[in-house]
């Protein structure tokens, strides 16, 4: 029980919910929306990152699922099974204080958790759970709408080289989800890729997409273009919407009635990205 | 993506919620209960042990800390780092069959999923979320009241042994709970051993216990009952109550002021059970 003592240790300073075996929470009128990602070492990040960073990375990978969803956090459960060699006063700590900073930075509870340790590569899995007033949804982009990006795309893919920027910590748009619910017709974060991402929203909207290559923000041209937009891990907001213009986002192509993504007049494909550290 | 398709083509005919980034879901009147188990190979489950049942082991361990808490099930998310080797059709077929078995037999939606494979022993995280109206929490045992449980203790250790019974298939107390929400002063499901887990409500409610060995129910005379008290994975509900009866539930004891747990007057200590599958 050395592992189980010593996060509950942790965890109850850092939150009333903690406890019993479940947490309890109301919410009002409010929907609750609720997302869970899981992360394998060699996988999703690099076994020796940083644990302070780490412990923000899997938690902010959710609430950009929840910015997307148009939520505000709530609260998260840490699932963690920590390879052993790592498992000692100082990583722990230096995790607890990665997870205590994004609750104060994007003020959620951590309503539970559960840690074992093993002899193999740590996995984590992080459930959060968020309130709405009014969800967006993949499924109800229109032909004619424009499609937006809230950043630049293909950092996650550079960063990965580079073990930096957005790979190593995400910027989950949390304030530009909240303001969309009343702007995007369809909305969804960028992790598999843009290509990838953009066409769950077609194919569950029923329509088509095209873009055009030089609107699409990139943070250096020496990359091939297809490498960024097929790249995971941007955690940037990916959206449709009936206007032309939304402040601090890149207008990158229109929903079109069929199926499919064209570049430049050219359907493209997403190779199928694989989250890879290693 | 692989692994992705292949779960999403068997979750969304499951549920309506799947789909988005997040799915989204209404508490009306009730309060929440969530919790989450992490669950490994090697540690809480054999890495051949059948999908069919390992996949409502990990959900039914998560049930069990609904039902402590007086919470009916109502939805269930599942994250898995499955290790490639497993991971084929016929396994996968068979892992969702187990989903859907205890889908229809407690009645709760798959929310959501998260699979991703690696060459490690598989990890699994599930989180449940059940509604109540009135939860049963750890820290309002009191003195006088008595102490129940609500089956045989032990049997999970005794499973562990010959993998079977309740080790492998956990048989959560969903209705009990329920009935219990207006008897128990406070309940804890076993999943850590009896001494453990009584050690748990007395901590948090600043009250001692005393058990009465004769009146402890096992399975078998053949183990030593401190192994059966201290062995884990029983998930019966273990509750305290002023009333000296509950059907079904066998009284085993007094919770007294103080603290600690005396076993027929002497002070028993829980060595600390640890989840080992090998």
């Amino acid at each position: 029980m050395k592992e189980f003592d010593f996060i509950n240790s942790q965890l109850v300073p850092l939150s009333d919910y903690i406890g019993d075996d479940c947490a309890f929470f109301d919410a009002k009128n409010e929907k609750l929306a609720v997302t869970k990602d899981v992360l394998a070492a060699g996988v999703h990040f690099f076994a020796d990152d940083e644990p302070f960073n780490l412990a923000q990375k899997i938690i902010r990978v959710n609430l950009s699922d929840l910015a997307a969803c148009g939520a505000r956090p709530f609260g998260v459960l840490i699932g963690a099974a920590i390879e052993k060699k790592y498992f000692n006063q100082e990583w722990l700590a230096e995790f607890m204080r990665g997870v205590k900073a994004d609750m104060q930075e994007f003020d959620f509870a951590l309503l539970g958790g559960d840690t074992t340790t093993h002899n193999s590569p740590s996995v984590f899995s992080v459930t959060a759970i968020g309130k709405t007033n009014k969800p967006i949804k993949r499924s109800t982009a229109k032909a004619g709408d424009n499609i937006f990006v809230s950043g630049n795309i293909g950092d996650g893919f550079i960063g990965l080289k580079t073990r930096s920027g957005k790979y190593i910590l995400p910027q989950p748009r949390i304030e530009l989800g909240l303001k969309l619910q009343d702007i995007a017709s369809a909305c969804i974060d960028i992790s598999d890729g843009l290509l990838a991402d953009l066409g769950h929203i077609c194919t569950a909207s029923g329509v088509g997409a095209e873009l055009e290559a030089k609107k699409i923000p990139v943070s250096s041209t020496k990359y091939d273009l297809l490498d960024l937009i097929t790249g995971g891990d941007d955690y940037e907001l990916c959206f449709t919407a009936p206007v032309d213009k939304v402040e601090g986002c890149y207008k990158i192509g229109k929903i079109i009635t069929g199926s499919g993504i064209k570049l430049d007049g050219n359907f493209v494909k997403s190779a199928g990205w694989q989250h890879k550290s290693n």
